[in-house]
C-alpha cells in the first residue's frame, strides 16, 4: 500500500550528509510512485527564500540569536502555510532539509536563547504542522565541517559554518539530547557508508509504516 | 538645562503628518543644541532596512500578520541593540518614526493577532527600550490616505497603504484606544495647521520636562 501525506524532516550538523541522503530517499519514494515534494529551511517558498538570504549570507555577527529566531520563524510560518500544509493536504510526502529542531538547537541549546520562548514562538509559527518523523544524521563536527567545505553549498552561505568548533560540538549535543526526548526523532550514524545510511533510513520509515 | 538621552516616538496612520512634524521637531532640538538622532521603523540600521524591504514592498497578501509580527520584531530588535540603545547611552535624544505601538495596532488590533502573544514577543525584542513619550498624530483615514498619495513615500512602499478604508479606520481606533491605556502616549490632532501641531508637540515635551 502507498502511504501519502507524511511530513519527514532531516536534521543534523554541517556535513552530516543530509543533502545526499535526501536525494537518495526522494529517488526511492519516486520509484515507489509516492507523490513527493522536496523542500528546505530556511526557504521553501518565495518569501522564505528572501528571508533565507538575510540569514545565511553576511558575516557571523550581523544578527543575534533572538533576531535569528524571529527571522527563521517568519520564514517557517510562510513555508508551512504556503507550501507544506497545502501539499500535505494533497497527500504529498513532504521531505524538508531542516525544520524547527534546527532552531531549538542552533538558537537555544547552542545559542543560549531561553527555550520556553523559542518553543512558544515555534509552535505558533508551525500551526500544528509537526513532522511525522525527524531523521537526525549524527556526525562528529570535526569530520562534518571538513566534508561541508567540499560540498555543493555556495560559498556565500557560510554564516553558520563560520562559527567555531565548540559551537558545532554544542549543536551536535543539542540534537542528540533532543532525540532522547522524542520518539519521533531517530538518530542515524552519518559517518557510515552512504548506502548503509540510506538503507537505515528506509528501514526506519518502513518499520514505522510511513512509506 | 539641556535634557538628553530621551526616546521619543511618533505614531499614527498614513498621512497623519509624522514625517513633516518629525523634521520640524528635529530642527527645533538642533537649535536648542540637543544631540538628536532621527530614525524610523521598520528600518533604522542596515539589517533592519533589509527586513523593511520585505515588509513594505510587494503585494498586500505576501505575508500574514504573524509573519509581519516576527519580521517587524526582528528588525526592531536589531534597531534597538545596534542603534537606539547605544545612542541613548550616549545621551542622544532619539526620535523614531514609528515603534512598537504600530505593531500592536496594525498586526493585533487591526490585523487580529492575539495581543498577549504580540506583547510578549515585543517586550522580548525591545529589551527594555521603552519610549519616554509616544506622540500619536491622529487623523481621519479618509483625509490621511489622500495626503499619503501625494507625499514623498516611494511608490513601491505601498503595501500597508494598499489595504481598504475599514482597515485604516480600525488602525485609527486601535491607536486611540492604546492612548487611553498609557500616560506615555499623547494624542495630537494631525488635521490642524502644521505650525499648530508643531507647537502642541513642543508644549507637551516641555511640560513633561523631556526637552
Amino acid at each position: 500500500m502507498v502511504k501519502q501525506g507524511q511530513f519527514i524532516t532531516f536534521e543534523g550538523g554541517e556535513g552530516a550528509g543530509k543533502s545526499t541522503q535526501i536525494k537518495m530517499l526522494v529517488e526511492h519514494l519516486k520509484e515507489k510512485m509516492i507523490l513527493t515534494h522536496l523542500t528546505r529551511e530556511p526557504g521553501g517558498c518565495d518569501m522564505a527564500e528572501k528571508i533565507r538570504d538575510l540569514l545565511v549570507k553576511g558575516s557571523v555577527d550581523t544578527l543575534d540569536e533572538l533576531s535569528e529566531l524571529l527571522l527563521f520563524s517568519a520564514a517557517r510560518h510562510e513555508h508551512v502555510r504556503q507550501k507544506i500544509r497545502p501539499l500535505l493536504d494533497k497527500n504529498y510526502c513532504v521531505i524538508s532539509d531542516r525544520f524547527y529542531l534546527s532552531t531549538y538547537v542552533y538558537q537555544s541549546f547552542a545559542g543560549g536563547l531561553d527555550f520556553d520562548f523559542v518553543e512558544m514562538v515555534t509552535k505558533k509559527a508551525i500551526e500544528g504542522a509537526e513532522p511525522n518523523l525527524t531523521i537526525l544524521l549524527d556526525i562528529d563536527p570535526k569530520v562534518g565541517l571538513v566534508r561541508s567545505m567540499d560540498n555543493e553549498i555556495t560559498h556565500d552561505e557560510k554564516r553558520f559554518e563560520g562559527k567555531d568548533i565548540k559551537f558545532h560540538e554544542k549543536v551536535r549535543q543539542g540534537f542528540l539530547d533532543a532525540a532522547k526526548t522524542s520518539e519521533n526523532i531517530i538518530v542515524i550514524d552519518g559517518s557510515q557508508d552512504l548506502e548503509k545510511v540510506h538503507q537505515d533510513i528506509i528501514n526506519e520509515l518502513e518499520k514505522r509504516d510511513l512509506i
